[in-house]
């Protein structure tokens, strides 16, 4: 497993859309270039992109967009997972042969209470059409949402069989001891937390990093508590980053970072969700600028991010 | 409402694969050829049919090679549900143009604890997008596998807002209340359960039918309760289609009717599920044999639908 250098901050990209409902690539791009001034890493697709709100050819195009703009596949980590095995293996050979040094892979989430032998046949087959040794999977546990958990038993069975592509995991059940499970059962397998709540504890434990939602709108203060907590400094850190995520305690995170990225970025393409998420209430937004006024929340940089876009 | 004549009783196909993992068309053409004979309409692309384990490509083409086999689009009401916006519209587009009286449509079932609001727009905006008068929705409520219920009350924003497009509803809750419920609040409005447990009662109290799994096997006995709770004949129906469903208690419902449909129909293609789930065991098949010898299982013609294929 050495060979997987998967480690850092990765952010899970908001994506704009234009009022039509589209995708506004051009505003994509320019975040992803700002996150990675920032230091991020490019968790496209994922739950806070809205990814399972696009349809295959979105993301496709989307992917190739931000790749035809020159943006490094190296910092990336697209979220390839679906309900159907075709669609994971579309998306898993498109970011393996982009370059993307790792997927993010949620299990398929139509069908609750599957088997083990069922998970395990969904991902092995995904590997198997896909065919390609550039593929390294970080599995993606996030069972609130998705409804079907990913066991430290499959962990064990993926990595037994597919040494060579089952690269991690992304953590975000909210349960550090399932977390320090995970890195402890498992040397060289690369253990992210969801939420940066958890990420001091994480890395002095021995995990990879973290992949959250917030890391859209921090993502320096988090790269930076990262880097101290890897050096073995995690005096003050960790109580500076849950300040800041504790401004969305009791709202819908999505839309939330939506609007922040939208008001500070000067774009309001961020500020639309699609259905079935709503856009964030004028309420909600009301008292989140004051919380994040209490943090004195700065975006460097992001005001400029979208210069002519 | 009246303009819906939505009615009786619905099998959701079940998908024969080939050993390639791809589906076959000729195979599944046949099976809804039998299942019409039968006297059963065609809930093609539903849970029990792998829907969501397919790609949009696999069920549009499928649609196609249906429709191209001159199976009456008139005794359809193919699924479209998705996660996806763009996919909802492009699978409700297309069953209104091939002339399907209606779809059944899930909620997007991704995300959970979404707002109302957020619902009713995925919903409102997929019917204008459509923008096709020839679009009739049944939602589709099953809480337990999609983690999204369909409310009364966003049933009562629908129906008010689209009168003309909202149709009915597919209840496979399993509470019984809850489809008596739907019955009495929107008169009209065509409320089918989801298992033919609850087809006499839900017919006494003004129901439109029932889409349920195990039609794919036992139709004509299904369709004949039907028909006689329609007449008023209510006495010992409800008890024979009792025990043959229960000849699936503890067992895999979809693994266990698509390998009765592959030993009954001599086509081994229909024994095959896509991952996550798993064929069924032979420890079930055993036990499911002796259950359906018990209940004097027969599956008139079934034998002779492939021929040739």
């Amino acid at each position: 497993m050495q060979k997987h250098s998967l480690s850092g901050v990765y952010a899970p990209v908001l994506t704009p859309f234009k009022q039509d409902g589209s995708i506004d690539p051009k505003a994509y791009a320019c975040y992803c270039s700002w996150l990675l001034s920032q230091g991020a890493g490019l968790a496209l697709f994922g739950t806070n992109s809205e990814a399972n709100s696009l349809s295959l050819d979105e993301r496709l195009t989307l992917l190739e967009h931000v790749l035809g703009q020159g943006l490094p596949a190296t910092r990336m980590m697209p979220g390839t997972g679906a309900c159907a095995l075709p669609d994971a293996v579309t998306l898993c050979r498109a970011a393996a042969r982009a370059g993307a040094p790792a997927v993010l892979m949620l299990p398929p989430f139509f069908y609750k209470d599957v088997t083990e032998d069922g998970l395990f046949a969904f991902f092995a087959e995904t590997i198997e059409r896909v065919g390609d040794v550039r593929l390294n999977i970080c599995l993606y546990h996030i069972p609130q949402v998705s409804g079907v958990p990913v066991s430290l038993s499959l962990i064990e069975r993926l990595l037994s069989r597919f040494p060579e592509t089952i690269a991690g995991i992304k953590d975000s059940g909210g349960d550090m001891g399932n977390t320090l499970a995970m890195i402890r059962a498992f040397p060289g397998f690369q253990v992210f937390c969801g939420s940066e709540r958890f990420l001091v504890e994480t890395i002095a434990e021995g995990g990879a990093g973290c992949i959250s939602a917030s890391a859209n709108l921090n993502p320096a203060a988090i790269v930076s508590a990262y880097a101290r907590a890897r050096d073995g400094n995690t005096e003050d850190s960790q109580t500076s980053l849950n300040a800041f995520r504790s401004v969305f305690d009791g709202m819908p995170m999505i839309a939330a970072l939506k609007r922040m990225a939208a008001e500070y970025g000067g774009h309001k393409n961020f500020a639309r969700v699609r259905p079935p998420l709503s856009p964030l209430s004028e309420e909600h937004w009301s008292m989140l600028r004051q919380r994040l006024a209490v943090v004195k929340f700065a975006a460097p940089g992001l005001h400029t991010a979208f210069a002519g876009n």
